[in-house]
């Protein structure tokens, strides 16, 4: 159990509609607090561990960690005279460290071993509940595929409409999206988020400080990140920033994943298309009362949109200067944390916006019909070509344009009536749709 | 006076070093509370106005609206489910409403009507802290271009010593970026901030519910935005968002004049150049004693490097579908709040840096020795051209890269002591840097 | 007349989608060559007008730049050498300028002086065309709003049906962006295309190369802008990217603003909505013969999309280090040019898909009483509080849902036939919205 | 052998510095057309795998395809009116396909699995001279590594030296990123590069027009992958776009591992650091003949900076509408080629400025010496601890400040010359430089 250094996190504004599920909480400034203090008592165990310190001391200073209270405000007050708040955090750590095993705290590190470490710690835990939503978003998409594996729908290109699918293809493109993105951030989770360990110049110098003292850095290094249950670097990597475009990239992806699905519900819930329709009672509007919002799939789709503009900033601050960055280092904190929240946002939204999805199979067959057959066109001129050769599609058009294709003569010479009615129905026309699904399901149960 | 609808805004872990400064009170959620409450008022006040209330009522919504407390989080919690916390902020104003009155509360608007007035109003008074740094720092830069008018300098292009120049030139191309961003942001600020107004379609249709009444539309419009002091749009403006992109854009322009700045300062700074060193107690290491890192300066290219993403992000949301957009209007919210946040803690920052900024004019004259007399070599070139012809830059670049211009056989051959010594100094080589540095001035004092 | 220094830009694969419209030719290889080469020519002149070069000389110069043939790629391969095309440029001008007047060419200036010197030239010409499809569309808005100032249509919120409002007042909003856009691009290209010239530190020293010469700095700098017909800059500017920002802001706002309008007409021209056609004979699909794509618009939306990526490029770019800065300008040129294309391609395909535009009034209306009503409901309730009290909401709320607000047995017990239709009638429910019209028209044609 | 449809890609004007290297043939036009052709050559084939077309049909189009020549430019100028090249590019092959074998082009294909596909040729293929040129500035930090394993060099943290650190040390976390980077993009191109094949609504109903007809569509799919050297998709991807999201990405980081190194060398370029300098003919300045700028890894920084503007463009363009996209599909084609050839020429580009990189290991000592030992301040104050208590750090730091540590008498008092020697000797300060290197070398060796 984590205790917290504050009872809560203060709720914003604008979180219920952009900070909604469980990330919120664990990206917020006690989080932060409490993933600084984490890296604190690891590093302290770790000494003990590579046997640069007592076992009792350890203790006691991760001791004092597990207790801790300090105000986030007042260390980020102080953070303004050195950059970061973890100078501030550490002259309340050791006053609250009895006796000698205060001189244990931050032993070796820099402040930037203690951030990063908990930056990595925060994203870790904030990708829990994330991924959780983005599973449950996918499976619900999954179970989309399966109940409407036969429901008709038009195939929508560019916007219009353009030839039968299966709603339930639909909704398999949407897991494989939502699933991919899923399978890359836990990737991310399990292979790169690492420790942070290295000294003021990445060299671990001060765990040998003495000339022909026994180096015992790397020790230091395994035994920190085994504490932490992160990955152990290869080196510090305090200015080789991949580990956080890795992180950042995943995020963006499956943010974009997620903004395709809720893109698309919005789209199909429009009044003129009206083929979903979110439950619940969310979406209703105060002077309005006949409207009913799809605003779970908007919310999704307004925290996503905040994304790839994250991404460029982590991005652009990739070239760290020599051993720690002037800036571009400080420039990360806050993009990270919005981004991780704003894409958890999203995905929890979604998960609300297919929970409770009210599909119309009615409506979807009807919008079907509203150009009287001209979705089948293509497939009634092929199969007149034999009888009318080049003028097929010209004959065939022309009917659709009139909407009446069944009573066009010169179809009607050439097809009987239950050969025209089959080429016309688009049950028999979705190609390889119950296939597609069947792959897009086993692909994602593997 | 301005009531708070709580004391104080939470201060964050991360804002001594990216949201320093008086924006950060001015866009929190309290803030957007008062702001929203501010626009509520006006709406009453507007009614009354435009004879479509009495002054009684109007008088009592404004009332309530000025001592109304809310806690911003819960009505971020209830906005989960409308989209958007005006419609829970109704409810309660409603409700503190005595009697009748409570009946013109809101009328006629819509959610988007309150939230993107209380955006502009937000922006309107967190433009002041921003614009009195800005002006700050402008102000910094131009005394240093007076007093350091005759500071010689390396003048580097590519990072390399490439001419002589003065340290009051330098300082008078960083008043030209920060005074022209400062204009624009303020011409943004008078011209571009207005009200919103238009309700649920944009039609201003609830001024004139009754076929055949007369439209109380534009007057209202006209009284709201007099009320509030903003600029009266020509049309309700929910879906054309110049106005967004104008703002967003000349924050981000001023990030990046601040930032060519903030980055000079820690370029100067460096060990090995050494020219400048920030005044007062921050900056220090706790670990390293003999460092003094630029830290105000590299907090104001931290804050700034954010800005370009946040910019596109808002640049991305302009295609707003149909009359009220279904997710790019809630995309603007977080990003607008961290744009003017990270803009006005840079300009800040950039402000404490310059304040106690020491200047080195012997370690720059130092500097610029480094190379010996090679920076001046094209001149010395020059001079020797009517004797040594096409030789001459052969013979001054091989004497350059010795060291001794001045010692060389073939150079003193030509070349009187003096005269040499005239062409080797670098004071009589800075150009119109003298005359440039007063136009600077000039054209930032009108 | 400008002689190209090649017969034609090459044209690509993606440029009639993507690069459509006047502004390629003006950006392209050629169009840089040409105003790199103007620019040296007027750096001729400008030191004959300040005294330092004989008229003679400067003529030779500027008519060898008028003659130059030079193949672009050359340049660019010799380009890798020095870092731009100015070194490899001029080596081939002076062997081209007869006699001593080649010692003339490039006198006193810095490759970066001449490279941004075009890059304004070739920002201004490529405005032509740009601003001129942007007014074109903005008229074609202006008369769509005039023509369809009483066409009813569905005014649409979070992409669903809300109240009624009038085309002529979507289009009136339409206008108003587009319009405020080239306003401000127009401003930019006025106001902020400066000449650069400062020579390697900025300084203009090469201009009193000798000590005690008189400074004529300041003047080759007044007679260089004015020969070139842009604005003189108070200093030169070379690291402090103002200008650019502000050319790139104004470029990506009428982007975001080209982009509202198509992708609203994308959304009226859906299947299920048929409110818009693109005229014309593209949009067809060779596969699919029924469909009719809005392939103007969409084309104008694609291009739209990836200005805000560029804008937050050129931001990101504007800390330049020093007197002259090692890549962030490098790392401007070709987002500039991609930026101008793009939303040149949008402004032209815009323009081409207004210009057809074929507007279904008819298609409106039925779109309008999809919902029976319920568009009005609110008004109707209205009209029964009086009777019915608090019940009236949820009495029209149950037949507006029946879809039969007029056979309700309440409903019509307390309004008399004729006044309910009146009430029904959404032609009385548009608000100001013919005045709202005037209002636009009224500032466009200011 | 690839035969290309026009000679040779048009060189521009800024290629040398931002094209630079081999990506560029491989994403201009005349290799576009030749992944679109392949893709129509390998659909064919794959028909006749499948048993829908004759072999002698298939090798017919197929020949077709390898030696039709076509004009992208007029490619290009007809994909107006369609939105995409391959209408004009199909109508060409059909002409050029003798007898009925003609009827086989593109069958069953919508454009956008031909464009598709085309990309991730092209992708695939511009990524071989990226990777390799990746590898190659990998194995040049790597042999820098091992010969600086014991060059020491001031660790600079924040721009200010900090500690001793050795170069290897630098260089091996210089390689750290670029191998990382490296791996992932490799990853990418074998597993996430995929054909698209779908028909026009993604349900490859082409392939079974009858009803009652055997299903060939995913027999089809894999057949298509097989001729193309791509993966075979689950399911058609034609929006869902995590494919071109995790590509992006991947050059995204590439881009900013790149940058980080190439910035690092400026930094230790610069006149008063002089540590590296860059070897070959490049770099001179035509009127300052002292001046020897990196310009490689001055260039290299120039398009890497592009980078995360394009990556979030096509993380933007992700929510693609129902089964095909109006608009965000086509904004992907030009962001997507400027990546690679951005990315690409950063790669090219470091690797040229690491090849002939000139190390200084003199000045790079001389640089460490400036501070007179400060920077082994907090070892000396340690070794001072049992002798002074609380008071060492002040004594120790006065004593730097003066610049005098080994003549301080407090410290002498305390301290044998050889053991203040020893402490003072940098080069047992380096901690586990040498331990990590070896890690680094090891890793990227795997």
């Amino acid at each position: 159990m984590r205790p917290s250094s504050s009872p809560s996190e203060h709720a914003g504004l604008f979180d219920g509609v952009l900070a909604a599920g469980g990330v919120r909480a664990e990206v917020g400034d006690a989080a932060w607090v409490r993933a600084l203090l984490d890296a604190e008592a690891a590093l302290a165990r770790a000494a003990a561990r590579a046997g640069l310190a007592s076992g009792a001391d350890a203790e006691a200073v991760a001791a004092a960690c597990a207790v801790l209270v300090v105000d986030p405000g007042e260390l980020g007050a102080e953070a303004a005279a050195t950059g970061n708040p973890v100078v501030a955090l550490i002259t309340r750590l050791r006053a609250a460290v009895p006796g000698d095993a205060a001189g244990l705290v931050h032993r070796g590190a820099t402040s930037q071993d203690i951030v990063d470490t908990a930056a990595m710690l925060v994203a870790k835990r904030a990708l829990e509940p994330l991924l959780a939503d983005l599973a449950a978003a996918a499976g619900l998409t999954a179970a989309l595929a399966r109940e409407h594996r036969h429901t008709l729908v038009a195939g929508r290109t560019l916007l219009q409409q353009a030839l039968p699918t299966t709603f339930g293809l639909i909704a398999a493109g949407w897991l494989t999206g939502l699933d991919t993105a899923r399978r890359r951030l836990a990737e991310v989770r399990d292979h790169r988020l690492a420790a942070q360990l290295g000294g003021a110049a990445g060299t671990l110098a001060a765990y040998a400080p003495d000339p022909g003292a026994v180096d015992a850095g790397t020790a230091m290094l395994a035994a920190y990140s085994a504490e932490l249950g992160l990955a152990e670097p290869e080196l510090p990597w305090h200015t080789e920033r991949t580990r956080i475009a890795d992180l950042a990239a995943a995020l963006g992806t499956a943010a974009g994943a997620i903004a395709k699905v809720a893109r698309d519900l919005v789209l199909h819930a429009q009044t003129e298309v009206g083929e979903v329709t979110e439950g619940g009672d969310a979406g209703g509007s105060s002077t309005l009362p006949h409207k009913h919002n799809p605003i779970r799939a908007i919310s999704a789709c307004a925290a996503a949109a905040q994304a790839p503009g994250l991404v460029a900033t982590l991005l652009s601050a990739m070239a760290h200067e020599h051993q720690r960055a002037a800036g571009s280092w400080h420039a990360e904190w806050l993009p990270l944390r919005a981004l991780l929240t704003r894409t958890g946002s999203a995905a929890f939204q979604l998960r609300a916006a297919l929970e409770g999805l009210r599909v119309d199979p009615g409506r979807m067959r009807a919008n079907l019909e509203l150009t009287h057959g001209a979705l089948l066109a293509e497939r009634v001129a092929a199969a007149l070509g034999p009888a009318l050769g080049d003028r097929a599609p010209a004959v065939v058009r022309a009917a659709a344009a009139r909407g009446d294709l069944a009573g066009d003569p010169e179809i009607t010479a050439h097809l009987e009536p239950a050969r025209l009615a089959a080429l016309l129905d688009p049950a028999t026309y979705v190609g390889s749709a119950d296939a597609l699904i069947d792959r897009a399901l086993r692909a994602a149960a593997r």
